[in-house]
Parts: structure tokens; C-alpha cells; sequence
């Protein structure tokens, strides 16, 4: 059979190697005739799925590869991992024993489920079985989609705080739910706005629980406001979710990039809040490969059972190799945590000096931005600079769309609107800003502050 | 904030590395309250999951973690990959572009793509575009369920065949679909049976068509009969499609895995189904290398584009280094295809002795194998035998649980129960079966052939 099916290749084909584009001389493709097409009408998307579109992410990323700019838009570092943690893929595919390679434990690689349990119990301050209690993921996005997915059922509401991460919402209209969303807004007028600035109506936040309510999800440190929501906040939080039996969804992917002191409180550690809290984090994110795509959730065994079936029926189980290697950079991290070497206290600090140069470098350009107390993304407020911009070509509906395709086509610099992180009624909120990511090369955090200082 | 968490670990936990069991000192596990208990029951399983159970693999791979049998349960090489599989992670991890380590395209690596398009434009005659017709997936198993979950609506039925790879119906269940299944049956009462005497009855499959009718499941090569459905079963269930509209999902991952000449048809490849068909793969099967969890599915660009909105709501992207690697591996057969020493040619000409040395040693022992035309299972009748076993000390259900449960504990040998790839009114078709593996070393083969000498 082989034989048949290679002879039908080209020959030009046969020997041409991977990067040239494909150029098949076999058959052109035939146009799907009109009554076929007609027929297609049945292929539609099921309902659970027709209010998803394609993200911000697919268009920003489309855009960044027509025009090359300086991309500070999507979050990942530009620059190398720790060494031992891209040693460990080396040592991996060196590596003698061939089970390496091959499936591992559906709901998590045992030696990565131990690290993590190790790490967490003295985080939590409770024993985490590793077993029961922590569920491997690919990357913290399957970790909430395996969340929602299993935990709530048609008609249940979740509350969403805005700005969100952009897959919060699909994510629970596929599972039925219904989004009840609350911004957060930023309660001052003048002088230098931090993160910590931008804070829920108390009233407002309480108006949304009722019984019908299933979980809330909360984001701290916050994307992409940099917000590290503090004890009193995260009390006031878990009172509610209390009184009316709520589960609480703790997106913690940030939770090593702390600044100026800021304490990264874990929801999980409250009174009576380990019973009903769901927290999720990140290799991609604590080790700098957000690629690799390892994630999290962690909590009681009862509350990750639902996850475990929906990660069952969905994915099954992550990449060993890669688990392996998340599992011994753990290991590494575990032997000096809390000593200044430490990647979860160096990489911060290092951060630190970077945010600090970007928010220097907006504000020159005239921009007004939110100093984030955690995270790798800072907010700008860029309606100071209006007057500099000729958004009248950019058909987009939102004002921060138009800036930031305007900015990438013009300026040759790339942030991404953050109306794209608020629901449909409330994206004027986001309109005057930008999101730009600042765990990038210094050199090309020059070239962006370069960019700008020509722009004035 | 860090160093407080940090204090709190004991120092024994500091300086102690992986592979130690978790011996937490701090508190140990507050249990949950019963008043907790009963506020839990708001967080069962939401009812789109309430008919999944743990997979027969989650008892399967505990029971061979407690007996340590010989293990021909789980289908997964337990040899060395090709050396340039592995070899390409080694690179990838000594390589100085750090963004193989960061998040790459979400519908699929560029370069992993763009080599499927290449390998693909042969073996169906039709030009694949690489960014619309392509979806690369977390394993198959992602492929599948993004599949069914993209097209499957609320009420819609879809024809399953059994025996059937176990997370097809909690798949179709969880989209709101319903199963409707035939089974294949033997026609062959005497004589060595190959998988091709297992059939369809027609009338049966036609029977099952109807207007609700969404989507059929096909598996060829099968898991875990070994049947290479021929042209001619092809050609009707493709006539039933086009009669009825209805999408047939093709589940090719054992597509390089035929043998004696078997020739394996790709159902897309038929008149008019290219537009109603959408075809699996994976790169665990393809280069021995389950671990890596890297599929994909191709067919025309409307209906993968159904397939995009799951992945993107679900996982969003695949692992970079890891698609980088599939893509190299691919790269360097695309340039041997249909030469003998291309892996595609040389891994099935190495497995088929494998099969031949199991078939001769399971009939040596008194069972009786159907020989499989391709994949890496080989199901064997064990009734013959039956009289050599004890099972009453076992209490599940079906007796090929109890045999299989029995041998383990009892002989050191472990299968798997195909009653597992039954629905439930056919699980008694599957009882008197066994599925062994034989993609394993020659060693444990040997070991497996003594072990059944000796119980002789």
C-alpha cells in the first residue's frame, strides 16, 4: 500500500525538505460545488459554540506577522528560560529509559504531581494529596476550561471580573452558564495610579450572588491590570462566596511576580475557603516556557473529581517529557526557595527594574499608565497622546482598537486593546487603553522607549 | 511575601528532593466538616458528565502500579523511538531561538503544518492549505473531542462502531448527542480468523441512517480488532454519508501500521466525501512516541473551522518544542518516503513479526487471536481456556474483567477487557475476548510467551 501512495508524490516533492512553502503539482483543489456547500448548512456550529469567535489573539498575531512591529502585545518573555530548565529537555531526549517518551498518569506525571504538592503544602499551609488533590493540565487555560466544564451546568451564573482574560467568557457560555460581570475601576483622579487603584464597588459586587450563583473567578495577580488583590478585598471575597456556598476559581498564574512588597495572598488560605476554592498556576508562567503548556489546578479532591472527567474526556494526559522536565525544574527550585538565587524571587526582581523602566518611557510619551504591583503586563492610559493619532482609517468599532493597529501600522509598536478583556456592554471601559507586556529583552524594551521618544 | 511562605516550610521539606514521598509535617488534612459535606452536593457534576465514570484505564494502570505484571494492557511502545525523535528534543533544547520555548500558533506550529500539508497533499491527492484545513491537537484524543464537540449539537445521533476506542461515547454524551452503535461480528465459525472476517451486517448500518443522523465514527486501522476496512465496506458507508449528509470522522492514528499487504484507504480519498470528512492523526503512533501527545485533524476548511473554536475555547495551543520536533521528524521521512529504510515502512515490517510470534504463542497457550491486518492489538478469544481460570474470587460484572483481573494477580499477565469498548447492552459481545498489545520488546514478549508456557 505504501508503495502506491509514495509513488503518487512528486518527485520535486519527495526531496524538497521542510521550510519552503508547498507547492503540491498534484491535484488543484477541487471547488466545493454550490449544492455540496448548500449541504455544509448542517455542519454549523452546535449551539453551545456560536457565540465564540475567533480571539484577539488570532487577528493581533495575524497583524504583528504583516507589519513586524515591536510586538510588546502577547505575554510571553522574549528572552532564554533559566538554563536548567531547557538542560532538563536535553537531559530528557538523552535520557536512557524510553518510558520518558511514552504515555504517563492520566491526571498528572507522579513526580511533577509531588513536586507540586510538596510546594504548595507549605504555601497552603495543608497537605496536598497528590493523587487526589492536583490535576496536571495543558497549561493553566485547559485548568480553567476543565474547571468551568465541570463545574457549571446550564443556567448556572459566574461572576466575571473585567478587565478578564479573554477565554473566561467562551468558556462558560460553552458550559450554559451565564457571565454576570463587574468591573473593576479605578477610584482616583490625579497624581500616579497603581494597580492597587483599581477596586470592585462593595455593593455592586454583593448585588451579584444570589442562589443561583456557582462560582466566581478571581485573577490575582491581575491580567492585565497587575492588580494583587489585598487580605481585605480577598475577605470580602470569601464572605460572600461563604454565604451563599459559591466556588471560588483562583487564577494564580502569576503568582511568583510580585512587586514593591505586595503580598500574594492565596484565596485557598481564608477560613473556610479551602472547601470551595479552585486555585490554578503555570509552569509556562513560573518558569518562563509558556510554551511548554504544563498547568495546574490544585484544591480539595471532591471539587477536582469533576475536573479529572472533563480533562478525561478531553485531553486524557499532558506530555511527559515535559512534565518530567517541569517536575525536576520544581525539584531544583524546591532545594532553594527563599534564598535570593531563587528563580521564583530572581525573576521578580528582575521584572521589577523592567516595569519601572516602561512605566518611565509611556509616561514621557505622554502616556498615563497603572503601575502594576504584580504580573508582567502594565495598562496605559493613552488618551493624553489622542491628539497625536489618526484613527479615522481604522474601521474597528473600539477606540483602543483603532490605537493599537493605528500604533503598529505607524509607529511599528504592538500592545493589544484591552476591550477585548470586558464584555459586550461594558467595552467603552477599556476604549482609553493599552496593554503592553513588559517581560521582553531589554534591548527591545529600549527599542520600544526609542520608538516612542521619536513619536513626541 | 515570599519569604514568609518560605519560612514556613520545615527544613526537612527544603532540602529534600524529588522522588522522596510527600511527608508533610505542617498541619495535616483538616477534614471537611458534614455541614461542609452537605453544601458540596451544589458542586456535583454538572449533567453533561453525570455518564462519565473513571476510564477502564484508571483501574488498569493502578492494578498493573500494585501486581507489576507483565504489562500488554496499554498501547504504547516500551522500545527506544527512533533516535532522531528523540534526538530533535536534545536539539530543540540546546537551540539558541528562545521561542521555541514560547507559545507558538494556536491552530498549529507553522512549520508542523506546513510538513503535514506536504505529507498529506500525496496520500489523498489534494492540495491541503496548511493554515485552514490543519488543526494540530493535544494527542488524537484532543482531535476527537474537538471533533465531536464542534459538531455534535444537543439531540443529534451519531453511528458508533463497536468494539470502539472508550472515550468515543462519554465524548458524543458530553456534546448532548446520542450514540447509536453496531457492532462488528465475526462471520466465522472455523479456522484461524483475521480481523478481516469481523463485518458490519448492512442492513444494520443502513438502518441506523436517518435525518438526526450527524456524524458516523469510523477507526481504520482498528483498535483493538486490527481490521483494514477494504474499499468495498468504504464505498458504503461513504454512499450512506452522501445519501444521508452526514459527516464520517475518520480515526486514522495506526495509518502506517498495516500488514501483509493490506492496503490502507483513506475514506476522504472517495467520491464526494473529501467535503464530509475529517481525519485523525498522531504523531505518538506515527513515531512511537505516545508521550508526546502531538495529533492533529485535516479535512476542508468549513469544518475544521468548527474544530478551531473548541481547541481555542479548551487548550488554545499545542507545546512548541515538542511540534518543532514532530515537524523535524517529519521533515527527514518526507525526504525517504517509500524508501525501505523510511520509519513508516521499517516500524511495520519489525511489528508484523511481532504479531506473528503473539498470534503463534496465544494459540500455543489454547486462546484464540484474531490476526490482525494492521494497528498494534491483537484480541484474543479466551473461552478455550476458560476451564484453566478461576474467577469467582472476582466481583466485577463481565467475565473478561475477571479474567483479565485474574491473570494479572494470578499469572503475572495483563490485557485489557474489549467489554470496555462496548456499550452497555453489547457488552457481552466483547466478554470472551482479551486485548494484548505487541508494539513492546522482544524480550517482554518472550516473557509473556514463558508465562503462558508455563500455565500450560
Amino acid at each position: 500500500m505504501l508503495k502506491s501512495c509514495c509513488l503518487a508524490f512528486p518527485r520535486s516533492l519527495l526531496t524538497t525538505t521542510g521550510k519552503r512553502h508547498i507547492q503540491c503539482q498534484l491535484h488543484r483543489y477541487q471547488k466545493t460545488s454550490a449544492a455540496a456547500l448548500a449541504n455544509m448548512e448542517k455542519f454549523d456550529l452546535p449551539k453551545r459554540l456560536q457565540g465564540s469567535t475567533p480571539s484577539v489573539w488570532n487577528e493581533y498575531i495575524a497583524l504583528a506577522m504583516q507589519y513586524k512591529p515591536l510586538n510588546l502585545g502577547q505575554g510571553f518573555p522574549d528572552d532564554a528560560a533559566p538554563e536548567y530548565v531547557t538542560q532538563s529537555l536535553v537531559d530528557i531526549g538523552k535520557d536512557e529509559n524510553p518510558l520518558l517518551h511514552q504515555y504517563t498518569r492520566g491526571y498528572g506525571h507522579v513526580r511533577l504531581v509531588q513536586a507540586l504538592s510538596k510546594l504548595y503544602c507549605g504555601l497552603v499551609g495543608r497537605e496536598l494529596n497528590p493523587l487526589s488533590d492536583i490535576l496536571i493540565t495543558s497549561g493553566a487555560y485547559e485548568a480553567l476550561y476543565s474547571t468551568i466544564m465541570g463545574h457549571v451546568d446550564v443556567g448556572d451564573e459566574v461572576i466575571i471580573i473585567e478587565p478578564f482574560f479573554d477565554c473566561y467568557e467562551p468558556m462558560v457560555k460553552m458550559a450554559g452558564g451565564v457571565p454576570r460581570f463587574i468591573p473593576l475601576k479605578v477610584k482616583k483622579t490625579e497624581g500616579p495610579i497603581s494597580s492597587a487603584d483599581w477596586i470592585l464597588d462593595d455593593a455592586e459586587l454583593e448585588g451579584l450572588f444570589n442562589s443561583k450563583t456557582k462560582m466566581i473567578i478571581l485573577n490575582t495577580p491581575h491580567n492585565p491590570i497587575g492588580k494583587v488583590f489585598n487580605r481585605k478585598e480577598l475577605e470580602r471575597i470569601a464572605e460572600l462566596c461563604r454565604k451563599w456556598n459559591v466556588l471560588c476559581v483562583s487564577d494564580e498564574v502569576y503568582e511568583w511576580l510580585v512587586f514593591d512588597g505586595a503580598e500574594h495572598i492565596r484565596i485557598c488560605t481564608l477560613p473556610g475557603m479551602w472547601e470551595r476554592t479552585i486555585t490554578l498556576g503555570s509552569a509556562g508562567k513560573t518558569f518562563s516556557v509558556t510554551g511548554w503548556k504544563i498547568g495546574w489546578a490544585y484544591g480539595p479532591a471532591q471539587l477536582i473529581r469533576n475536573l479529572q472527567m472533563v480533562h478525561q474526556n478531553s485531553v486524557y494526559t499532558c506530555p511527559t517529557p515535559l512534565q518530567e522536565g517541569v517536575a525536576r525544574s520544581f525539584e531544583k527550585e524546591l532545594e532553594r526557595l527563599g534564598q535570593p538565587e531563587c528563580y521564583f524571587l530572581s525573576l521578580p526582581r528582575e521584572l521589577k527594574q523592567k516595569r519601572d523602566f516602561m512605566a518611565k518611557f509611556l509616561s514621557d510619551a505622554g502616556m498615563r499608565p497603572t503601575i502594576p504591583q504584580g504580573g508582567y503586563f502594565m495598562l496605559a492610559d493613552w488618551s493624553p497622546v489622542a491628539d497625536k493619532v489618526d484613527l479615522s482609517s481604522e474601521p474597528d468599532k473600539q477606540r483602543d482598537y483603532k490605537f493599537t493597529k493605528w500604533m503598529t501600522k505607524n509607529k511599528g509598536l504592538q500592545g493589544i486593546p484591552p476591550s477585548a478583556f470586558y464584555s459586550e456592554p461594558n467595552k467603552h471601559l477599556g476604549e482609553d487603553f493599552v496593554r503592553y507586556c513588559f517581560i521582553k529583552k531589554q534591548e527591545n524594551l529600549d527599542k520600544a522607549a526609542e520608538l516612542l521618544s521619536q513619536w513626541k
